[in-house]
């Protein structure tokens, strides 16, 4: 592994992965925790080391990483306490804030510049004055899911709309557009593991190709989905015709909040309805993807999946699989994998869309559109890579 | 797909899944059911066509199969009528009862011969009337598990002590062992679909290699072995440790009768622990597997996993999967693909343990002992072979 | 128990609860079933017998029984064939359709009378023709939930309003309050299974008194809000603490597609949510029900639930409890044994509220505004009736 | 309530239960913790209260309550930090050890008299101790399940074998025989939280009478029996069959590892499996309990029900229960409510069997051979008898 200095930026910094990704990291240097959850651990390549990694990001919420870890209650209390001196010294930048995206959630660490262009210019100086500390960047998106935003209209379409709507500041881009063409335009790479689009859109996958910057999402695929996208190859392999699948989630983390707004709702439940057809050929009938926000949980998730097959003689059977994770837990090693990779892949001088990260994410950005959802087949071509 | 009349001589044949094997290629060949189930339904190759499939075999029980489907309760009443004529007009051949092997079932259809010699003339016998009536044939073990034997024994270790046994009338010899000679001895290929030790000890492989007979097994993997060899390896794939794996299963077949005997369940239980370790690579402390006769579900099956995992931070996680299946209809549509590829492999001229069949069983048999049991991985070995 | 002949006019008469009443009822005068979920089966008192039950009823689909039967698959095949021609010989009558309170429901048997004074008249005149061929009738409502109406409306604050509410054909009287005020007005008791608003209005209450008619409900006690309201007391009894409750159902029948409708479901988890804060004395902070209709199911239904309870140490614990169950054989033996009660409490002389049938109800009808949920406490009320 | 301090001595102090009751009371004493768990928190009464309850007792460990609590890493760190020297403070008395009745666990604070009666003195020399530092004192045994014993022994049959055999040092009486003995000569009430034969022969009960004490028992009922005592009641209030039940276990604290000893699981199936004959008034055919030691829960427990039942038509559904519960937890509350419990007996003048208390136990001791099982009957007589 390599020796530099690898720094992540992180969108949403003190939220409940964010305070993970760091607290992680930390307690590894220490030696205190073991590299459970962390899927290249044993990587032997150019990958940048644990220890090497620093932190730094944006949050609406101006409290430092030791207040944030204490409301998200993520750590142990020992763990908390061996690491809060490196926690507390963690306070994130300002972040951009718009309530038409992003409505159920309040903050006060707000970026308050007059347009789109300002604002980007906040984020690129951002950027620069971390890149001073540390040999490369990337920066990884952890903010709450966006509004969706209707992904086939022109200002979309290719960089010069995109770039006059900029100008215009139009309302149709968000926040997370403004950080990922930031990001692009500082050379950094890009990793979206949240639902929400952002460097999907033709306008930065151009920019990105033409910056040579590497991009990858989106939306992690940590829980329900992951095991999803497991068994559905199975039953497939087995001619067990799906004829319902019913997902549903209850999560009482801030990202659950977000998600009881309608309209973030909507995004996600979007993007994790699509791995069926794809991975089994057919339409299921039934595909209910329900998430609520319950808070007795806290950052603890629950999924509850009921899975209707018909077998020979066209008989019946069932499967159901209940998941009782823990949403930071399973997120922040695999954003720290993905910034890792797409440091990886930099170096390799690759460029655009980094299509062999799709084993890390529900909703693979793909230069055609046809995105492989099969984990084992996702997770061979992510191997081939990496050898 | 070859026009040719294929065989099936199944061992347990008025067993709960060999009737259902019949009953689902009658009503195929009546065009009243799909092909759900069917893994090979839409390969395109030189596979036996299911309608020129036929059947025979032995049993226990002199019961006709439409007696048998009747007891077993399996088919949908409209299925049983439209099929009737033809399940009565299929009668067990008498088949090898000994106690000593299988303790908890009875039957009064018996071969009442003095010797293992003579035993075995009488299946081969079965076997060459049965090839007057089609073009090939294939031996399919579905009999209750027998009792676990000492497989080191000298007696096994090579064909002419093997041989020696025979003629010595060894109570080691099991009546499954008797079956897999006949076939054997008839170049017919022998598929164990049982946890019973069968073909798989050195002696018949070796007896197998040197007569061109293809042989597969053992222990079909329908249900929470099928699941678990599918979300091991996502688990390990994700660096989550698995710190225990409580399997329960409850059924109130005949199979459950027989392994409510302490020592055919040992037999079973064995064969469903070896998977974890060589999938994940680690011995799992506590990995549990309990078997339970339980009336009130007759044919259906239920299966109940806890995992218990380790993710990052050192934090403990639980996936539980309830599957409500159906044993027969699990099994019956693989047994009928094990037999058809037998027969392709035959034709192939191949011999011996056919390893890339390994995706139908829970233990593969295998040249050196290192079966794969990661479902994804055998179902690659097994669809390079198809190409 | 007596004699006399009792007549059972049912409003969804073709849905799946009412033919499988019907089913029941004469499966059971053939004695080819026994009396599971039949709680007064072994109730030695002036009960109706099961024997002397007949049938009529309104519903929107003019198939005949058997024709109903038949689409909602809930009788077994022999079942069937043994009742078919009891079956087809029951046709139902013309039902009230009203688009603004049941929107998801297509039907063509309808009433079509200009007037809610004539559509009165015309139901009224099908319960003097039944009452011709039955010693005693009583009306049960299985019909589709209708929407949820404004209960405080002076409409129905009491007869005089609701009378001259009708004279007017006010749009704010809905189908299920005409049948009740035209039972109420042949004398006939009226029980409503379902979470309509009908005879549960201050207005109809005063009728029912005033015209010596006993009426219950409302919403039949049958799957999850029964696991519910036994559970509940029990976590209160030892003292642990509900924090969150998480209830979703899953079904497919006629009753699903109506829910599917968002102002039918309102209605519907509107009652569901009652009960906790009832039985426990405090608000559950999160206390989510859900239900989807999801076909693959049919009339089989799933619920289920997750409790947080915290105990001693104010540590937190879960309980899940998966109820896999079929909507029309649970509900079906109450509304039968709901009419056999009414019958009793109106030879008994009762008139209005019959409360001691809480046990059977999910928002059980009370006197003061105070309904008793737990199911063990009005399982001694009703106990205590009864003898 | 009254202001006399009461002491609790705990058979088994060391133990998870113990250390959890008395971790508990201290943290209510300083006001940290609130009052789940606890069903009589709100009794109006003359019940001890909670802070003037005092901890003493027995363990094979001699291990201090601080180092016991460590082992059993149910407390949270910030309570344990709370209460350390308190806990450090308290150190268990010797304690009777004997491997032909328990044979798993290892112990070195052994109590190492020559006889029974020398060991009934010392314990009897413990409790007069005790009693100095307290008003009232009441035993309660929480050691490990012993090895079942003959209980139709004639050595029990009687106080006056009993005796004679308690001079013959018979190798029939066991550790919890003595430790009841030894209470009962002391005058101090006696419960009995564990499934092992002590204080209900009738030898004891006829001493307890004789000497005026209280006794209760036995086996704490927690969790999943709690669970099928609340549901098999309404299930047959619903008159629907139970055809089978089938309950496992996983837990991985020492009273898990007592258990994989075969001899003393015996002993916790038998008292399991009693209950729902009682309960539902006919044999369940297939009721199974399994009880399986597993590491990765520690003292967490969970629970797996599934029950299948018959209803109307003859047609069959399942209901299914998971109880992630803490043993613990659940347990320490309800055996301190029985102490408190006992304690008012004596001052109410009661001796012998205390059978109101049956609600805490999953096989209550009665006069007559019919113990009542239904959770809500059992509590409606406790009820009673507080009021």
């Amino acid at each position: 592994m390599s020796e530099k200095k690898l720094g992540i930026a992180i969108i949403g910094l003190g939220g409940a992965v964010g305070t993970t990704m760091v607290a992680g990291i930390e307690l590894l240097k220490k030696g205190v925790i073991g590299t459970e959850g962390l899927p290249l651990a044993d990587f032997e390549g150019d990958l940048a080391k644990y220890e090497n990694i620093v932190f730094a990001g944006w949050d609406l919420n101006e409290a430092n990483l030791a207040e944030a870890a204490t409301e998200h209650d993520v750590l142990s209390h020992k763990q908390f306490v061996n690491i809060e001196k490196e926690l507390t010294n963690i306070k994130p930048w300002q972040s951009v804030g718009n309530k038409s995206f992003l409505a159920n959630i309040e903050g006060e660490n707000l970026i308050t510049e007059n347009s789109h262009r300002q604002t980007i210019e906040r984020i690129k100086q951002n950027l620069q004055e971390f890149k001073e500390i540390c040999d490369e960047a990337v920066v990884i998106n952890l903010a709450s899911t966006e509004k969706l935003v209707d992904e086939a209209s022109e200002t979309f379409a290719n960089l010069e709309n995109f770039e006059k709507a900029l100008n215009e500041n139009s309302n149709e881009i968000s926040p997370a557009m403004l950080y990922a063409y930031a990001s692009i335009s500082e050379n950094v790479p890009y990793g979206n593991f949240t639902p929400s689009v952002s460097a999907d859109i033709p306008a930065l996958i151009e920019f990105a190709e033409k910056n040579g910057v590497p991009i990858a999402g989106k939306d992690g695929k940590t829980g329900q989905t992951f095991i999803k996208t497991v068994l559905a190859p199975a039953l497939k392999s087995r001619a067990l015709k799906v004829d319902g699948w019913y997902s549903t989630n209850i999560l009482g983390n801030r990202d659950g909040l977000a998600l009881s707004n309608e309209d973030s709702l909507r995004s996600k439940v979007k993007t994790k309805a699509s791995v069926l057809r794809n991975i089994l050929g057919y339409e299921v009938e039934d595909h209910i993807v329900d998430i609520r926000y319950y808070k007795p949980r806290g950052d603890n998730k629950e999924a509850w999946d009921n899975i209707d097959v018909t077998g020979f003689l066209g008989q019946s059977m069932q499967i159901k699989v209940n998941f009782l994770c823990k949403d930071s837990i399973l997120a922040a090693p695999l954003a720290i994998e993905i910034a890792c990779c797409l440091d990886l892949a930099k170096q390799q001088g690759k460029s655009g869309i980094q299509e062999q990260l799709s084993v890390f994410f529900k909703l693979p950005i793909t230069k055609e559109n046809n995105p492989e959802h099969a984990f084992h087949r996702q997770e061979e071509m992510f191997l081939d890579w990496l050898k």
